[in-house]
């Protein structure tokens, strides 16, 4: 199994907005068969495993990071290829998190006649697929929030100024964090700003794949309640999709004007301030766009937001060994917060080098028990 | 050598305002004697390792982390003490920091006949007494700046409400720099908000020599140019003594009252600014303190301040995993930053858990070549 995950783990850029799986085929304690899902409408793991194996198929046990599927998509339910192949055993990581389809694939596989086995290194499948599994157990995506800041928790001078706080090696790690997503959010202030374009770049992933990678450009989401986006902005140059997000008083001319300029304009009916209801718009992103992780690249008051919110599911900090000074600008904008009781308290789970710089992965302890299904 | 830095390391808390030293006494292949100089006042390393080694020195080579003294203190020569027991080859960390007198004992040494050998784990020496190196060379202290912040670079909330922002891992961390430290050197307006002790407490160091080590208290160094310290201020009771820092134009009456509180007050010319002279006041307690290495704890004003001076030689920043958001108080103070061309880059050294929260070890590089000797 451990294998298997090492196999999924190759289709982490480009199985959007399908969940990265690994399969091996065992017999006679030899891999006869092995494969991973690489990208969206082409086969499952288990068919390009079990095409492999040909004739070492039959008698063989199949680790599979993901319980095989029942339905009949592109490729057929796997569960049936593995059955007709004559598979004899069958070990899943982990049921398949859809509420709706969990435990067809197993069942099948045991109408069948076939041993099989659920939950090994189940907490590590997990962790393949954070995006996935929680837009199918909490109908939103996983949201990652990407901070670059000075060590004294500035991301721009006073005036704006802030390219580049960190060096060339954070940025291929950011790069990534993007490749790995189904979409990047960002308030339009920090378009505005920064005119920036939000795309992969392949020189700057530096992976062997890069060129296959970037094939596939991740949504843009402009949070952008007053329609400010320019009309010129670089974004809506790029490959892709930009999806410009608003309220419905939105003005129609400055509509038409940015969709004529490339972009989609989505109106989402407003939270009870008046702005644009973070919780509905990532409901919209997991249920109309797919979205499974989403990368959140923005200012300090959208991030505090979706901190207050309790929408960001990690925070990876990429911190630059500079002192900005207190007139900078800030990490978050917490209004509300007067406290020491009421700070937000994180768990760090790890820090190491990046380069000059360094990078934070946190993930924020909810404030209350908010009752919301734990995603990995 | 390796033996004898381990030895001088014993000392850490406990030598000055002397310099941290240990003493290998090495013959045919064995350790016949070992010492470190333990406390002022006390003999030096060398002495102890020839008194352990009794008769068995004659013929030793003795390997010293720093170059022995020539001159008569409180224990006689060591360079004398050490022909006189036979040795018959030294090998020396370093030469004594102190220009005026480096290289006599090497020199009384070799006039004696001993062969001499300057350099070995040169660099590990030097790394043990910053402070003493840095007076003697420098004429000021190694200035430690010390710091507790929030993962957003907060050090407390608007309200100035800080305790506790770090855990007690941190805070015994932060005991134990504060006993190796000479002095501790604080604004009044940290002191009136927080009416800390800056004191060594026994229980936090959690060290097995707490209670020798907390004997000597560092000197409290409060900055006031106003004479705005409390007559009833919590350090003022605690054992040890506060040096109340002022300019020249203060308030005799209240000058009087702090002295009889039990506070030292020095007039010290202003700066230009009308300002208390950060410089001169580094050079006062050198010269008249003896201060080897100077612990910084202090709000964002004077940390600011003493940064633009170019006073800061090492940063300590203590970081929890909280948010405290925008509103919170700012770690540096930093005016006419304003560009990210000025911004003030740092060396990250160290990076590392302690407890729940993060220890980062930094120092500033300097804004231009400012001939600044260095120091370790």
């Amino acid at each position: 199994m451990a294998r298997a995950l090492v196999l999924a783990r190759r289709g982490l850029y480009t199985t959007d907005p399908n969940p990265r799986v690994g399969c091996v085929l065992v017999r006679d304690g030899n891999i006869v068969g092995e494969g991973w899902h690489e990208q969206a409408g082409e086969p499952h793991a288990e068919i390009h495993a079990l095409r492999v194996a040909g004739s070492a198929a039959p008698g063989a046990t199949a680790y599979v990071t993901l319980e095989p599927c029942s339905h009949h998509g592109r490729t057929g339910p796997c569960a049936l290829a593995l059955r007709d192949a004559g598979v004899t055993r069958v070990v899943v990581a982990m049921v398949d998190p859809n509420p709706q389809v969990a435990g067809q694939g197993v069942a099948l596989l045991e109408k069948a006649g076939i041993e099989v086995m659920v939950g090994l290194l189940e907490e590590d499948a997990e962790r393949l697929n954070p995006g996935f599994i929680s837009r199918m157990r909490r109908g939103r995506p996983f949201v990652r929030l990407k901070m670059a800041m000075s060590l004294d928790g500035r991301t721009a001078m006073g005036s704006g100024e802030s390219q580049w706080i960190t060096g060339p090696e954070a940025r291929t790690q950011v790069q990534r964090l993007r490749a790995r997503s189904s979409a990047i959010m960002s308030g339009v202030e920090s378009i505005i700003m920064d005119d920036a374009r939000l795309t992969l770049r392949a020189e700057q992933l530096k992976l062997d794949e890069a060129e296959r990678i970037v094939r596939r450009q991740p949504l843009r989401v402009i949070l952008d309640s007053r329609l400010r986006l320019p009309l010129t902005a670089a974004c809506l140059q790029e490959p892709g999709h930009t999806l410009v997000v608003t309220v419905p008083d939105h003005d129609l001319e400055k509509c038409r004007r940015l969709e004529n300029a490339g972009a989609q304009v989505l109106a989402l009916a407003a939270g009870e301030d008046g702005r644009i209801s973070l919780p509905s718009l990532l409901r919209w992103l997991a249920e109309n766009r797919q979205v499974n992780e989403l990368l959140l690249e923005t200012g300090a008051t959208l991030a505090g937001a979706m901190l207050n919110a309790e929408l960001v599911d990690e925070m990876q900090l990429f911190v630059a060994p500079t002192l900005l000074g207190g007139d900078a600008r800030a990490l978050f904008a917490l209004p509300g917060l007067a406290l020491m009781a009421d700070q937000r308290r994180l768990v760090i789970h790890d820090m190491r080098a990046v380069g000059r710089d360094w990078r934070i992965i946190a993930t924020p302890e909810p404030t209350s028990a908010t009752g919301d299904t734990k995603v990995p």
